[in-house]
């Protein structure tokens, strides 16, 4: 049985990823399924983006006549000889003419487009010509000037002559490669025909948006839109997705989908079920219907992969009434796609996209690529190939590069990501400062007008994102790292300017002080972006009563903290102290988020009873707030990003009417101090207003 | 009367690109239409690549609970303190759980993405368990390491906080943004209408493919395929188009398509009739429906370009059953798009492009640029802005780009471009050698691996062309200026390598005493391609009874005559001089033509009795072909180029057997030679074989 387990290729444990692409590609080569599909001839005007399947030859010439590239008169250069403006000479218009000496010299009106009359090679302007009457007393026209043979005329052939290759096999047609394809006398092209490819969700908990928009979402649901993901992938790689509806996990129900689904398709996409659960059926499904390649690949995010080869042939399944698909093979792939959102897409770019590239004679796309410097230190298992996704920002002149989420579940981070660095099998990571290549998901221009701002994060960043997007200006990037951690961030170079809302305990002033501790060498500038009120977040209706700072004292309630340099976190401890507070005495103080958002949705779930924040967090999620405290949030960059070309239209925004009433929309925002500038160069120890 | 034409903006002649661009944009902005169109809301399935009219904040939660991460048992964490390998801790397994002093520990079995219970806040794996008899008998769980809080759980938001920003306005969605929508409450998005273009061809000379395909064509019919460009360059800058059926040059049946197209079109194209000819109504037709505003454009190719407004109020026209446009203007655009494909293709990325990119939020797109050396004198026209399609090759290192032919009406320009440098106005061109700005059709990567040829052209090249395209190793781009062209384009390194069959008349070795004369300083390798014949192009049946090298000299037959530096007229002067034949007694020596094939058309056509050329060129066009020689084709390179990874694939060529089965099949080819190897190298005076 182990043998025979063996001799079927069969892996129940993570493969390494070049061995299971390895793997997979020969079983596709053994069902002779590793080469372009067959080719369908298709009306060239339906033919843009498609790939020719062989190469093309001008049927006729183009043009397939002497043609006339102006409108004016037809003639013969030779007789245009000796013409010059004190001698012109005179030419006999005629509809037809033939060589007897002693005719006059011809000449024949023409229109741009028009054949040359076989004994004419030449044309002249209508501009340069002037009409008289000839001695004989018919009208004629006369010329001033010589013409070289072939003058104003487009010979036969100019632009393409019979035979002449005019486009080779396997290149992907664009709008002017039409017009060449039927300049040429081509009405139809062969192109290769489209990967069919099925894409069936597999889950009892999967609810479809359109039901979720309808009645709304329990717990325990998870919406469905990894099908929508993968069909989105293959029809941008050339290939026509069917999108199954949600199956339930039932392993006869799955049987079913995969053997209707195998009759007229090329691929199938069965997500997920692909891990070792109790739930998890694909495994089982594609080893009754086929052989199991690879169940399991040493890749990140992604690694319950399931590869496999379907039997076609002998399920005597009736016909269905969809057309079958043309040189249909015996056996078809199956790709287990996993479930979590981040792992889908990117089996969807590892194993998808070189199938459909191969089926269409093309070869996998290769994503273009920068090196980058890594600002914070990677760890990696060292047993995958790990795919990171990274945000990416040009600052002073160098590409620097941050780690976004690593949670397969996070499908923001691959929205947000401008690119992924791979970090190979058998490496442990990579430290910080350290060089990268990042794989690239938008073009490297888009980094020139992106703004980087890692730092704390307030709701008016998002609002800075949209106005600069809508007015076409410019990029806003922005990571969450807390205040402290934005400062740090600045001091190595890793963005452009850091969020920041630290208060000093001594003075009461905000950031200032910070500024000259953790950027001590360098010329800065503090914007003010606004003004807003920190206060407790907790559930509608405050059940457990909370008010003021000493609640935090409070035995029978559990707090949300923020995370260690944040600066609310920062603004707690501070009015702790003040009260002989000390952490231990706080139940909760040891949870921490990164975000505003973050700590209203544990209120909100009730995992816990209260946390610091704004006042906007709290109505996001329809929480109370108790207010506590007035702070000033301010943009801090150096002095040299700040009269950059880069910050302009964030710079113009913050003295826009919209934009200023967008934000004192939301609730607790003040925005009379939008805008205000403190200089800090490393010349004065105080700041001044500029 | 001039009065009121100024008025009404009217151009009669050419004027500046810039103001025609800005006399265009005034006149949208004045219709209220430089803005985008409405927004419309679609099912979040449908929306890839379509962009978002506003910005989309999320309506939930994602995860919209706390889920388990893993397939195991919800617990809470502060259960798990003190557990170890040596003293593990027992849980009981229960449905539900209120916090009830004495209770023993709980836990309950969870799936992947299962909602945890309100009282737990840890999740450990399956794999780190243990099913133990508890001390009352019942059945437990035993753990054998503590666990902190959150452990293995998805906490609610973790992805996106329900108000979150998820993606801002005027974003073009990709396949992963289609998952945060749906995975934040969407299930339709609000993205910009699509625009939709009317692309009328207009034209008495026109016939369809389809037509040209069933009936074949007529000297003065001109296969209408300017449509299917536009159509196709319309429909990837997000545009509906809508081609209509060919209108003849009426002014009636014009009006009446525009007016049709005019009731449910954002803009329409009208090709052609641009110009001032007999036969050109646009202008009138845009007059008599509404305002013209450009008749005219200071651009080449494509001056005769005409921008107008139409009214489409008040034409009293029935409602037709077409779904009319939302929030239609009471003005729509018009642009009279010149007729040549060239200036048609390029009107549209001129002038199209923009107004679609506006009508949906983007900026108008900016191709890749890349700087090159100029290789050839480039003039251009003064008063005009030039587009000239270039080839760009990257030889030693730099880029080196070379104007292809400048014709409005030869596509196959736009087809082989890869690239267009731009010529501004007041500008009379550049020099050779000068740096210019290369806008890029194509990925910058694939320059990497073209090889670029330029010199002799033979068949073969096209051959090469083509297998390497299906094999996928690289590109073979080639321009065709003769064989000492090509020895003198590869001695300023323009190229990779030359084409060459020039015959030294002292010793009948072919070029070698040419590349010792022409790169004296560099070690060359010579490959020889092929050997071929040649011989006289005569009509078929060869009706004037052509033989013989001494048939140049006869009185009443015309001879077409390719380039000086061609190796075909090198040949011909050779023989023409043994046998005592002077030029100016050859009829028609002085016509040059640049390649076999335009020879043979020429033949063809009637242009001319005879010309030298090879027999595939003769079979090409059904011509007679009378074998007058042998000749030897080489491929002529640097030894670096030789030794180079670019240039591998063309080796391994010229020793597939099916590459040269393909060269054999056509006439008079000679493969036995191919692949012969003749190195040069500055320090030896003659050629010996490597």
């Amino acid at each position: 049985m182990a043998q025979e387990e063996r001799k079927r290729n069969v892996y129940l444990e993570d493969i390494p990823l070049v061995e299971a692409q390895a793997v997979f590609q020969e079983a596709l080569q053994a069902a002779n399924r590793w080469q372009p599909l067959a080719a369908e001839e298709i009306p060239v005007a339906q033919a843009n983006g498609r790939i020719t399947a062989s190469a093309v030859w001008a049927k006729i010439s183009s043009p397939h006549y002497h043609a006339s590239a102006m409108d004016g008169y037809a003639l013969r250069a030779q007789d245009s000889e000796g013409a010059t403006e004190t001698q012109p000479l005179q030419f006999t218009l005629v509809d037809d003419w033939d060589d007897t000496p002693g005719e006059p010299r011809p000449m024949r009106p023409v229109n741009t487009g028009h054949p040359l009359p076989p004994w004419a090679n030449a044309v002249v302007m209508i501009e340069h010509t002037q009409q008289v009457e000839l001695p004989d007393g018919r009208s004629g026209i006369e010329i001033r000037a010589s013409l070289p043979p072939w003058h104003h005329v487009r010979p036969m052939g100019e632009d393409m002559v019979a035979t002449e290759l005019v486009l080779p096999a396997n290149h992907k047609l664009r709008p002017v490669d039409l017009g060449a394809l039927a300049g040429s006398g081509h009405a139809t092209v062969s192109v290769y025909r489209q990967p069919r490819v099925a894409i069936i969700p597999t889950g009892s908990e999967l609810v479809s948006t359109e039901n979720v928009a309808e009645r709304g979402i329990q717990p325990g649901q998870i919406i469905e839109y990894n099908s929508m993901v993968l069909a989105a992938q293959v029809a941008e790689w050339g290939g026509l997705p069917t999108r199954w509806p949600i199956v339930p996990d039932k392993s006869e129900a799955i049987q079913t989908a995969v053997r209707l689904a195998a009759q007229n398709h090329d691929l199938i996409l069965l997500n997920a079920g692909s891990s070792a659960g109790s739930e998890d059926y694909t495994a089982h499904v594609v080893q009754s219907l086929g052989q199991l390649l690879v169940h399991g690949v040493a890749v990140r995010p992604g690694h319950p992969v399931i590869l496999g080869m379907l039997e076609t042939g002998d399920w005597g399944l009736e016909t269905d009434d969809q057309s079958p698909i043309p040189n249909r093979q015996s056996q078809i792939p199956i790709i287990g796609v996993p479930g979590y959102p981040v792992s889908a897409a990117l089996t969807g770019e590892i194993f998808v996209e070189p199938v459909l590239a191969r089926w269409q004679g093309q070869r996998p796309f290769q994503p273009p690529t920068i090196p980058a410097t890594l600002t914070r230190k990677l760890n990696s298992h060292m047993g995958d190939d790990d795919f990171v996704r990274v945000a990416v920002g040009e600052v002073n002149g160098r590409f620097v590069t941050t780690p976004i989420s690593r949670g397969a579940g996070v499908i923001t981070s691959l929205v947000r990501a401008d690119g992924i660095v791979r970090i190979p099998r058998f490496s442990e990571g990579a430290d910080a400062g350290s060089d990268v290549t990042v794989h690239l998901y938008r073009d490297a221009r888009d980094l020139a007008h992106t703004i980087l701002a890692i730092g704390s994060h307030d709701l008016t960043l998002d609002l800075i994102a949209q106005f600069l997007a809508e007015r076409g200006g410019g990029r806003l990037a922005s990571a969450n790292v807390g205040s402290l951690g934005g400062l740090v961030a600045l001091r190595r170079g890793e963005c452009h300017l850091a969020g920041s809302h630290l208060l000093d305990p001594e003075t009461g002033i905000y950031n200032q002080s910070y500024v000259r501790r953790y950027l001590p060498d360098e010329d800065v500038v503090l914007l003010t972006l606004v003004g807003r009120e920190q206060g407790w977040l907790v559930p509608s209706g405050n059940p457990k009563g909370i008010q003021g700072w000493e609640a935090a004292a409070r035995q029978d309630v559990q707090l949300v903290n923020r995370q260690r340099g944040a600066g609310t976190r920062v603004l707690l401890d501070y009015e702790l102290g003040k009260l002989g507070i000390k952490p231990d005495q706080v139940p909760g103080y040891g949870r921490e988020e990164y975000t505003h958002l973050a700590v209203a949705a544990a209120v909100a779930s009730g995992a816990a009873d209260f946390g610091l924040g704004i006042q906007a967090a709290a109505r996001a999620l329809k929480l109370d707030f108790v207010p506590l405290a007035h702070e000033q949030y301010d943009l801090v960059m150096t002095r040299q990003t700040y009269e950059s070309e880069r910050l302009r239209p964030l710079l113009d925004l913050l003295h826009d009417d919209d934009f200023k009433t967008a934000v004192a929309a939301m609730p607790g925002y003040d925005v009379s101090v939008m805008g205000n500038v403190i200089e800090i160069s490393t010349a004065k120890q105080g700041g001044s207003p500029i």
